[in-house]
């Protein structure tokens, strides 16, 4: 085998920080600044989100995806509701009944073969509705880029919020990996808008672990009559965090001239190098190309372990020998090159 | 007025990160690793809280302080059971109602003008233990050092967890400031555990953000036994962090050499040189001296507000006048000496 | 010892159902009828409640005392909020923590010596409001009578509710035993009205089962706005009633011509005379009279297991020798005298 | 048409209570008992659950079959636990989230054409067990006779213990109407035991009102290790009945002499008799005769409204123009014979 890639393919949060942020956190390491979120640093990273998402937007800075998450739904449930994803939704199946814990609500999970749903799914729940045997389809929880690396077009997130709201309900969009949908979709701060708060969605999730931080996502309330008890629900699902400067440091960097969408670029154009690089290698087999920065190819079985032994990545249906390889802002040309020959090898010789 | 500290006596949570403790994370940002623990710096880090607590310990890293204490608790509660803590607790008037939230459970507040528990105190609830009307006392949350800035002997510790335990209870014990409570009782690891594993408390929250990081704590289950769904609790509460390695070199560092202890003993001496300092100062009134690294003078009304504007501190208690200074890790000789004088100038001419 | 009463003075709920309650249960019997209160008997029920509370009111049927409220309170919180009540709240010491775990929300306990709030109280929470760290004072709930037989006049009530309001908090009325304030305030549904809906109350949990049904509640909302998800969480805290023609039934006759009230005023005299027929006994010790029926005198030690064992009542603070004896509708002047004279049997002869 | 039936087909739980459970109740109605069930009725109930499932087996009397369940699943799940059912599980959507309110955990609902789980679908559950991101499947819950009117021989349930134990998990088995399922699986008790306590179901909602109560069910556990938290979780969950003796009193007369075992044996026959006159009908499609108390033909659409408006019954699957026909224990040969005869006389002038 040749020398495997500095970097491996397991994951985008494998990655470090990007020195960048790095650099803010350093900077921020200056003396005393008062605790949850009195300082100037998060001053300056609420008045960035402002600046992406528009004035009426209230943004709240927190630790991890899953709180992001648990926390926006806290808000945005009413007594006896339920909340309506994909069968695949990471809030469904990774993240071990956190929501259902910390709200004491359903999920109400639909099946959806590229982990998308549709207003016709929303519309089929109507008849739930009112009836008091049945906990009441509230919200919509959208995956953007989802969880199989797909993406909803602006069009098809509006439509769901469309639906979703002359149904009476609001409309969560996880953005995890918001970064890579911004910048597959156009790669400027007006895509993103254009499927977020042009689209009509009430909250967003704005992930900043995957994109390139230590650690730190983002609530942001499009919709700011959600947002009056955003503030109190943050410290009750554990999110309040107490040096808070160190958090919003590393947003100023990453939201400032467009970081995120930068890195974000380069590691969806590195799964496409990758995908390019190995789409025609006998043995490898692919649905299709990537939409953002994760791939999904089949391969034979004998191969899997002596590859994943040389460079790790992670299996995702094993009864089908799929595997994922995922990019991130820090993969280099060379990391794939090497990855792609090293496929090659693996499988002209096995 | 003299020129002000350069840092003020606000919290020990408004203090930056310690150098050694960034450094490490600045070192730690090398190329990928696994997410969710699978690293090499997380195993250092549990090996280093095994050092601490024994082989027979557990740790897990955490966000945040609240977040340690409501997972811990999460693992410790039975259905049904209520969790015991004083009126001054942090899990009982700090945390937003998180612990309610996430455990479905109540907090049975009990008197302690001292922020202390006493056995009989616990012995007085067995009346309620298996009667059905009553939420069921099983856990015992006590906090060292205090919300008051007081101080358990281990002899104490040790006698509540006997009686705790012959009543068929666990304890908790939130050491958001365990750093500060083991330098003042003797300095020395030995010193921390006589107190906790040789006391026979079940579960720690191990503080690290006030003690010098970013911002990171753990729980350590010193009973294996209630550790066994720990792992899932920590996700399901918001509290995994996704490139744990980050928090994981700040505990590297912060248990190296004991610089949690130093850190700790050092924000104490400051705290003892301010009283020093300022006990006799006319007006200025103190029940006692700091066990740890906070004081609770009370000061005439109308120097209050001066006093703040010239260097932050909060109010404690408004009716009485009485306000808090703390001390932190990176308090100067300097910072306190400035801040003695404009005690001092400001009560001379009020 | 003379011969015992046929009733004990345990509690109102060791009565059985009156006979015109268990006679509407067996004329309900009859055919087949929808579930889930789709049926002609809970029609006429909700009628009834209307025809007390007033058009703009809506009640709901449950099955027990803690059901109600927790209904009650569940559709009252929003996200974050705490529960205000006394220290000898029913919700908050008898009901095992039912509020906690199905509300995930604190209930903040104030020290109440005749188990009755005042104004000043809640607004000495108004520091809490609006602050991140703290559980948000949301919800007021007062039981009325109270835990420890005393009363709230209609004014005192008013003046809460007013207080509440104007804090941003709604107001919650434990009524598990409204009969007997009714009766004890004016004896009319006017007088009812008078320390409910005139007053302000936001919702009432209604007593049925103390005032003599074989078992059932009502949650009456007379703020109609919170009512929007209360059939939902009917269901969810499990008090829908699947066969609800029979709890409807006994509410049917219960509140036919007034019953409840003439039942509660014939346990509130029974409680009156038992009170006049001992107060002149050396060594029972009475802090005053009845306000409803319930009793609390202090006896001397050596006599209270003698004549419990001759006619069954539970204890209430047994450090100061204190019982409780409790009337019900069917306590008859017979039970009462045979009582007062085995009293005074017991202490002329200890 | 002809006359209609005096009792309709819409549900077991539309008829009323048995004669001789009312009788019973009036019984009861003498004088007073202690509340919360300390009183000689609920003493007999618990005997006749013991004489049922054996002298290691516990019961709890509760009010409804939501309640049943979410007190079971409550003493069941561990930290971190979800509770995998089928697709048609009343637990999941039928209670309007009740367990996810009570519980926090998550349910795990796996497809089921007929509402029957197989062990291989829980040992493809095994890849969550160990995993931090996943809620970890712990407890398992069946419903016997099913959702869709299917049963589970013993062997099925014992099958699906065995499997289930076999990784760390425990058996609910939901009986909401277990007397059906044990009519039509043997009409005895040892029937009953066959496919709980001898197949090895950890804990069992036995289901009072839909077999002539007028309302009242019972948890019962056959493993008493799961039963050490359920009277303190029973109160919790709003199910513990004050008057309790009344409940007592109905199960006493149902379990007297195998009488909720008859008429769910006559319901069931009744269900049988319907479909034997219906089936030859042109119009009526059926997928198969009835194995308890309930039909679920296909319809012409046009003779839907007709016919329900006639004699009352519930649409199932509007897609298909499915509808339920559901007997009693009340149901009799004329109400079948009646309803048969409207039906042949729509569909033939249709």
């Amino acid at each position: 085998m040749p020398p495997a890639p500095e970097r491996a393919f397991a994951s985008d949060n494998a990655a470090g920080a990007h020195p960048e942020v790095l650099q803010a956190v350093i900077d921020a390491n200056r003396g005393h600044a008062l605790a949850y979120g009195s300082d100037r640093w998060t001053s300056e990273a609420l008045d960035r989100f402002r600046d992406l998402f528009g004035p009426q937007s209230e943004a709240f800075l927190v630790w991890n995806g899953t709180g992001a998450n648990v926390m926006a739904l806290a808000t945005m449930v009413r007594p006896a509701d339920c909340v309506v994803c994909t069968e695949w939704a990471h809030i469904a199946v990774d993240e071990a009944g956190a929501p259902e814990r910390a709200l004491g609500a359903k999920l109400l999970t639909l099946p959806a073969p590229t982990a998308k749903l549709e207003p016709a799914q929303l519309r089929s729940l109507a008849h739930l509705q009112g009836v008091q045997h049945h906990a009441q389809p509230g919200v919509v929880s959208i995956t953007q880029s989802t969880e199989l690396g797909t993406l909803y077009s602006a069009d098809e997130v509006a439509a769901l919020c469309d639906t979703a709201h002359s149904m009476g309900m609001v409309v969560h969009l996880d953005g995890a990996r918001i970064a890579n949908a911004t910048a597959a979709l156009g790669g400027t701060v007006q895509a993103m808008r254009s499927f977020t708060v042009d689209a009509g969605v009430d909250v967003v999730s704005f992930g900043g672990t995957k994109a390139g931080l230590l650690g730190g996502e983002a609530v942001v309330y499009l919709n700011p009559q959600l947002a009056t008890r955003a503030m109190f629900v943050r410290k009750q699902v554990n999110q309040l965090p107490s040096k808070m400067r160190f958090v919003a440091a590393q947003f100023n960097a990453l939201l400032h001239d467009d970081l995120w969408i930068r890195g974000a670029a380069h590691a969806n154009a590195m799964a496409q190098r990758l995908y390019e690089l190995t789409r025609d290698i006998p043995g490898v087999q692919y649905d299709g190309g990537p939409a953002v920065n994760s791939l999904f190819p089949c391969l034979p079985p004998e191969v899997i372990e002596p590859l994943r032994e040389w460079c790790f990545f992670w299996d995702w249906d094993v009864s089908r020998h799929q595997v994922r390889w995922m990019t991130a802002f820090d993969t280099t040309e060379d990391d794939v090159d090497r990855f792609a020959g090293g496929i090659r090898h693996i499988l002209k010789n096995s």
